[in-house]
């Protein structure tokens, strides 16, 4: 999609259909109706070329036989939906296996993330882990270290739960005044699934963590990057789940098979991938990955640690950046809306860069560290617009203006920006990245 | 995966290391602890070969560059899980076109089934139809008949909620006594996903529809089957959605992209894919597809028709036929519940055949006219046993017994078989399907 006419709308109309829609719709469906008054597609035979309206010619879908079942055994998407797709920004890092790949947020619906559009965040690329061979051990302050096979863990008691997963750096090149053009890149480090696993409470209890010394656990990655990240005992024993699944299936290559931590709430670095091992200790590892990045420079010049819950964060996906509105009139308008810290309360959306609110529809399920989808209805006149969502969540915690972000945190962060995020709409319907004074 | 040694836990097993499981499992795991201790995989270096064993081999994914981010735009599972497929029953059917494929439920975890898994059931093969050509029309008995570009349609207020689908065909083999051996081929014409779209309430409102006498509506499709269904105008109110997005992005071609009838709770047919039509009527128009198919067969001999609601019903998948289990002691058991008419309730599971009964743990969402996961702890002794679960949903209704239900339907029914699913356990660890008297 990228700068040109996007999904929801526009990406179903070619040149010459946006043409007819911006010269005045009345031809434009008045053509569908009579292609479609007989139930058939645009193309007429010969004697409705020569006048006899009536006679149209069927598209070959609606006379045909089509293809066979499990034509495809594992099946793609449509080959008109080809353009989306999770993409790389171009020049961000030096090495495509240490960078990300954003996903096509404009283009979802609801709030599942397909797998195959899932967001990627590599510090030394993926690998596809043959499951037979990977173990998982659990040691440090323990009664007895203990390795598992995969299949030492799947036959153990299973949870299925849908939560977000964003990485802290999302949205992190507002900070600056760098607007981004489009919702891919400002907040496509972020998916939702439904995760399966075990808890990691149960492999504690399994291996007897020392109750009284253990306070934290380090989760360690098999891969090269030797990602490791420390995570408070407290959390680790409320609703961290060492997963196998994801939506449905096994975990995607991408995102850390066979197994991956899930952190709920927590920005996803710590979500480890190609989990191999789970330590308990008495204090925080202070690793490279905790101390020297996923920290925020705070305005005195000091950096901010461990700060690693995603406050509560929305923004519009349709329309945004990149987009264009090609006539005035209904729209619904929809976004996500998410918080590390429970349940999405509500979500208020403005058309006129944050003077005036109105309360958005929220989608159900509504559910705890998972993201929220919210439509509201909107009547576009023609005239430009500033929209912007703000969400609140159940603690009360309300979405900040960028401003209101800087005031605490400067503008020398690269982590953990929440802001609203605004979308001017311009006279001529194009969709812009802008920040609101 | 089809009568061998299946996922959950066997399927990352390779025939040595089974033979290891079965030999007893202590040298398999010292063996595996050795090699994770260092947080490695199996294979040694010379050195370690000569007798020291604390110099391994890193694995390569330990200490290589992986793959860059998007790799594959649109991901794909493990090489590992090549072989968890959607699968055709070998001549169910003449025509590939005409025919099932069936979900891989042994393998599915949570409640969301993959887009590219989702079980197929086509009456003429499927099409990609082109979008920007795909028109609806509302006509019939309404103020003003319109067509539908795909673009009014997503300019729309959109919902977004998750659901199953059932065939109502599914477990259809069971009403004789043909055994299929796999929970792929006894239940695998279901799945579950998040739909959006618009209501369809909202369309008739949109046209004016006749609420006096407008008492039905006609659903028809865009494919050469002629697929044309009936359905009551309350339940079309009530909570029917003209649907584009499934599980986030759009529909999937074999699952009717870029326009299907969401019909919750409803039996699967009635979910009309390339929707192109919906016509209001004071009457059922008695199709081919609601008169000669789809019809139940009583023992009277007279046909049962517009039966066509899902009634409560579950199934236990892992274990399943055609798994094994290779030694005794605690296994997670796990399966999916459904109703049609609301929200699964409870699940119960018996390990002996339907004589004890145990409450299983429901995993969180509990949705309405949606798969509900559940999970019970087990310890399998190693001797024989018969697994059985029993589903009850809001309503109070408790999903039957085979013998129950043939008692009121016979057994020359073809479609809406719901009974309890019967797993037998044999000493080996062999799990197939029975049906108990």
């Amino acid at each position: 999609m990228n700068g040109k006419l996007a999904r929801a709308p526009e990406n179903f109309l070619d040149p010459h259909q946006i043409a007819q829609v911006q010269a005045g719709r009345r031809g434009f469906l008045q053509a569908a109706f009579l292609s479609a008054a007989a139930g058939l597609a645009a193309s007429t035979s010969a004697r409705a070329a020569q006048g006899d309206p009536a006679i149209l010619e069927l598209p070959a879908h609606s006379k045909g036989l089509g293809q066979p079942v499990a034509a495809r055994p594992y099946g793609m998407p449509s080959q008109y939906e080809s353009n989306l797709q999770r993409r790389e920004s171009p020049g961000l890092t030096r090495v495509g296996g240490a960078s990300v790949s954003f996903a096509p947020l404009q283009g979802f619906f609801g709030i599942i993330t397909p797998n195959g559009l899932h967001f990627e965040r590599h510090h030394q690329g993926w690998w596809d882990i043959d499951p037979a061979q990977h173990r998982l051990m659990v040691n440090g302050l323990v009664k007895q270290a203990k390795v598992y096979t995969m299949e030492d863990l799947m036959r153990l008691p299973a949870v299925s739960r849908m939560h977000f997963i964003e990485c802290g750096a999302n949205t992190g090149m507002e900070w600056g005044n760098v607007a981004v053009p489009t919702v891919q890149y400002t907040h496509g480090m972020l998916s939702c699934c439904e995760f399966t696993g075990v808890p990691l409470s149960t492999l504690l209890d399994d291996c007897g963590f020392d109750r009284k010394n253990g306070k934290y656990v380090l989760a360690e990655g098999a891969d090269g990057s030797g990602m490791t990240r420390t995570i408070a005992m407290e959390r680790a024993l409320d609703d961290a789940i060492v997963a196998w699944g994801m939506n449905g299936e096994m975990l995607r290559p991408e995102n850390g098979y066979p197994l991956r931590l899930v952190v709920p709430g927590v920005q996803g670095v710590s979500w480890v991938k190609w989990l191999r091992r789970i330590e308990v200790g008495d204090q925080p590892w202070a690793t490279k990955d905790e101390t020297i990045h996923y920290v925020d420079l705070m305005p005195d010049g000091r950096h901010r640690q461990y700060t690693s819950i995603q406050e509560c964060k929305s923004v519009i996906t349709s329309p945004s950046g990149g987009q264009r509105l090609l006539d005035r009139g209904f729209y619904n308008v929809s976004g996500i809306a998410w918080s590390g810290r429970g349940r999405v309360k509500r979500v208020d959306v403005s058309f006129d860069g944050g003077r005036n609110w109105k309360t958005a529809r929220l989608e159900s399920p509504v559910l705890t560290k998972c993201l929220t989808r919210f439509n509201i209805d909107w009547v576009w006149d023609g005239g430009p617009a500033i929209l912007q969502s703000r969400a609140i969540d159940e603690t009360g915690y309300v979405q900040p203006q960028m401003r209101q972000l800087r005031e605490v945190r400067g503008r020398r962060s690269v982590y953990h920006n929440n802001a609203i995020q605004s979308w001017k709409v311009a006279a001529g319907g194009e969709v812009s990245n802008v920040q609101v004074a």
